[in-house]
């Protein structure tokens, strides 16, 4: 198939961690195209409450992750630092994966960024989104409550073995 | 098997173009780890002759290619932008990518920068140095020369198909 | 008139948008100098609902609102990026824009910068500060409240020709 | 008339400094537009060899020198600080400046970058290109040779007021 | 004494400003080692609530408090710039100071990243931590109360030759 | 002393290593001002063969070989990262060191800069300059000629601690 004929998906996140949320999103989203591009968004965060994990750790996750659902399709995982300009993120975005041609997203910002720049762009299902959501499965892990089952089975794993919430509640400066 | 069993390799190069040196390289040392790492350096470099092609241009050639090879082991492409200071790079691309824990490469400050770091660090082989070789191959491109036999069919596909050649004349301010 | 002769005004703002106020100010200063040097600050933010415009955008904006006042002085409408170093900001102004002699300003980070760098530093007037406020008029732009009324006609043209309401709302996550 | 009917080209430059090459490419193209933008590339630099005089200097001689054209449409004079990133630049100017239709450049990476973006390229005529070159210019200068009649009156006033050729020879470790 | 042999140790802190506090701790652990490396934080920062003096004044404030405290050890006071990015802290530390073996810190991020880098990291005594903590401080200078009793006589001396407090108040918007 | 009774003196260089003509120049401007700050320049550049030594490398050179010189006065050994804006250098030098007032340099372009913001500045003399030069000495260094005696005793005793020539061949790509 010719390059121009593939047609191909992006969707960005910064997978704080990957949930089942995400995965949700990736288990439909990956029928409408021919491949799809992940992209793990402000990659150069980490050991933060808001961003505890790296761009490598986070990759991990994902592609550990993505096998669980079976997917026979190419997909891309790229790591994307920040720009911090609003108005190159778009081309930033695109200098850095394959070419694409529609956007899943929820973010009104990138939602807006990429329309401006005339892309196809999609809102996402939401999938339990109370649950499903980085903020809270930080803040369980923080404080100690159970997080393993909002997350695929691959991703608490990873968590475990880079030993993740010691790290969560030491930048917190709790006693581990 | 536990993350910490996971014998994984590092292999680094800027891949413009992606070439049969470079494919020989990972056909080999693809065998000597459980996973590899490719990273693309200076990512965020394009459109100069020595740098003609994106990130995800170069994600692209290589992700096609490696299916040449045939391998059933887990590959990681990631795109590394410049930090710009020797003393962080290994710190920066550590942050970026899978905990590895050997370093495949030709490069001196490569080697160097890993060593002081305590990584283990290997020769490559150098396969046909003289022809496969990234500023050979941009000459022939930019002076009309044939290019085609030192890379791999899938990149000469993708070369072709985002129309790579007139990009690299154009700049250089041939006629095209 | 030789160039050190030239009195030279500088004002600066971050211009989200170009209102009455800003308007107000240029309308009075505009008689103490021999020309006028407007800054737009961080000009590199847009996108955001504090900083919904582009710099071109709000180039576009000042140099049409000017005409309306009929001001027969030359007037240098600037984009200045943020440097994210006080220490260094007065310095970066001063490359970027013609050599001034008099600031005018109400922002005391900004008359503290300059006072400490000797120049000679003026508080602006304040006309109608409750009601021509960036924030209260970007929030009414948000809100679907009446703004017009409050920049310039020119402004308000380019705001509509831009499209700019349905940005400010997008962002927010509003429904259009 | 309303914004998108007004037809503006866009002329990029170092102008390091501006000479008549350059005023009179302006002089024709101001003819095929409604208003030009003048943008000042290389920004944010200044007191080398290469790139003399900050962008305010460049502002200043440009804004004088446009005076002797008798010029009656909008001009536009915006310094652009370099993004670093040729895949961002077109996107960074963009925002910069207000929205534009046509380019103006001899240079083969901007036409090729514009090109890319789908933009209206098109190649300046060439005024006695040996003669009216910043290169030859600046060393001329440097030298102590005659440089004055390269550029236009308004600019060597403008050099001679700031001292400029001092600099230029201090810089390059000469006797003064 | 051969460098190797040579116990170093690293202290960090913004010292905005330099208090008792610091001063207990530096008394303290200068004993445990035989040369201490005292790195000033967000060295880039000046002329805001929360850093309101420059790496300068703070080098200054540092070492003529240090003559107080009459330590006849070498002790290095290093600015060191922010670089934004967690996981390249400690290398970034590490190419701007002499080689150190242990780290002496409060801060529950400083811990966590040096301990990942593997140091020895040891927590400091809190002196009196109500009232020698740098907020309290810079509020006290702010209100008009009396802040000197906090800071080494040294301190006090150099906040009022660069008229610190003058500069605090009008940052804040405050008359003087 | 008052501080603005103070005269401070500001010498700047690379140290790329520290040598004898550095030691030369401060044995004499020491006895021209009360107290001296030396500036270690690109201070983040390490691991190159212009650069070989990191800051906190040179910082050590520095401070040790000082005390071959038997100085009574305060000396302030500071790392200046690069601003990579020549307009703005001076300024970010003042809000890195502690004030001073008049700089030795024999650097055209710090020269020009210095004297462009109004500081005193003075010319060097020359010791030795043939010899006395951080490429000659470098280049010994990589060619494994005789290149302690050009260099402060002491100094030789930190490049040999730090392993600094092998640091030096590796990058190189020389056999070791």
């Amino acid at each position: 198939m010719r390059e121009s004929k593939i047609k191909r998906g992006f969707f960005v996140g910064r997978f704080q961690p990957y949930h089942l949320g995400h995965h949700e999103v990736i288990r439909h989203v990956i029928h409408e195209v021919d491949e799809l591009i992940i992209g793990i968004g402000s990659a150069q965060d980490s050991h933060t409450l808001e961003n505890p994990f790296t761009a490598g750790e986070r990759v991990l996750m994902i592609v550990r992750a993505l096998e669980e659902l079976g997917i026979d399709k190419r997909v891309y995982v790229i790591p994307l630092e920040d720009i911090y300009r609003n108005s190159l993120w778009v081309s930033h975005v695109c200098s850095m994966v394959p070419p694409f041609h529609v956007v899943y997203t929820n973010n009104p910002l990138v939602y807006r960024l990429f329309k401006e720049a005339n892309f196809d762009v999609k809102h996402t299902r939401m999938y339990n989104r109370n649950e499903y959501q980085g903020t809270e499965i930080r803040k369980k892990m923080l404080e100690g409550d159970e997080w393993e089952k909002y997350v695929p089975k691959a991703v608490a794993e990873v968590i475990k073995e880079i030993d993740g919430i010691t790290r969560i509640r030491e930048i917190a400066g709790k006693d581990v």
